[in-house]
């Protein structure tokens, strides 16, 4: 089993954090691909989103054939999904619908930490589209850019991701989502915060999981009408 | 890792036709349990579906901590999954929500096919209690009682269910789910019908997979607040 996992931007680091930390399965095969600039650095806005997916795609494009499952590390509605979706028979998983089809498994309400203002609505409005109730699901940002997550002094961004973890569970939500592919590693500071009771979903962990289920289970995706 | 499937009525014949479809992994032992009578042979009305809950807990309850996971093999918002997410930290899952969180990373519309008449607004309103946008899932019904699935001509069955799915298609359904967990081994009649574009989803098979990858990320069951 060929597995691409990829990171729709240009800034490698986050790429290498997060194949880091997955388990590794028998017969499952790793690849990783980094979007090639002039791709942006960051996906941060509507620009920038659409730019990383029209550079991912062309980048896998002529390699689809080789892989039997796709991992879309952007956390959000990432079009990079849908265009892949529409372009092969195999699955593909998005982190973001990937976390919130685990954190519903768990308890009630999701509550997503992010990183800038900006998503708040467009996380908000992705629940939406990704066929969730958005009563079940509240998001919350820190403000802290996605590069600021390894740039900042690491004791400021656990301290700012976990007070808004702590926030969404006073106000009832029963599991945190890290809402950035480049929040991987964080579990242990928000954790700390909210205490062991509460799950933290990690996107990369419950995409790559999510998509191995589906291969396991030899689903594809549906040629039906929206990705016909 | 220890995992439970539970069939929560008392008809042996479907946990045997279910259990012995799944695959099995490297360090997952599998444990099942049918509900002992008293409860009902079959699920299908309010009536049913508490008493089977309720003496299916009844017997768990001895050896909740046997187990590292709980799989609930009966196609509703069935309260024996709220009963275990409330006693115990392993995850538990049930197989209707779960055949919806894999078949919305297949497709932009699942149709259920289901049983008898009932499970129409049954399923239907499951659909919003279990966390999911109700526009994005259609239930069909076949008519047929849960214990028609074995006890009728399986020609007749296979029509019924498939002509149903087919259906849903036309409707705008692009990935179908089989709304009883007597329904496994369906998929091959369905997707005879519905052609290889639609993918099928096995509500048990999909259970399995989801709960194997909780338990593998290590999540728990949410104590927040629902389940605290």
């Amino acid at each position: 089993m060929r597995i691409l996992i990829i990171n729709p931007n240009s800034t490698k680091d986050i790429t290498r954090t997060l194949v880091a930390a997955l388990p590794r399965y028998e017969g499952v095969l790793l690849h990783t691909l980094d979007a090639p600039v002039p791709a942006p650095a960051a996906i941060q806005s509507a620009v920038t989103s659409i730019a990383s997916a029209f550079y991912s795609f062309k980048a896998i494009l002529p390699t689809l054939a080789e892989y039997d499952g796709f991992l879309v590390c952007c956390y959000s509605a990432h079009p990079l999904v849908e265009m892949l979706r529409e372009s092969t028979t195999a699955p593909v998983v998005g982190i973001m619908q990937a976390s919130l089809v685990t954190g519903l498994q768990l308890g009630n309400k999701v509550g997503i930490v992010t990183t800038a203002e900006r998503w708040q609505p467009l996380l908000t409005n992705a629940v939406a589209s990704l066929g969730f109730d958005t009563a079940r699901v509240q998001v919350s940002t820190t403000g802290l850019g996605v590069l600021d997550l390894h740039a900042k002094p690491q004791t400021e961004v656990h301290a700012l991701v976990a007070a808004r973890a702590l926030e969404l569970v006073r106000d009832g939500c029963e599991v945190i989502a890290l809402g950035c592919a480049g929040m991987t590693g964080l579990e242990r500071a928000v954790t700390e915060a909210v205490g062991p009771g509460v799950p933290v979903v990690d996107g990369v962990a419950a995409g790559y999981e999510q998509l191995l289920a589906l291969c396991r289970m030899k689903l594809q995706t549906s040629k039906a009408l929206l990705y016909a």
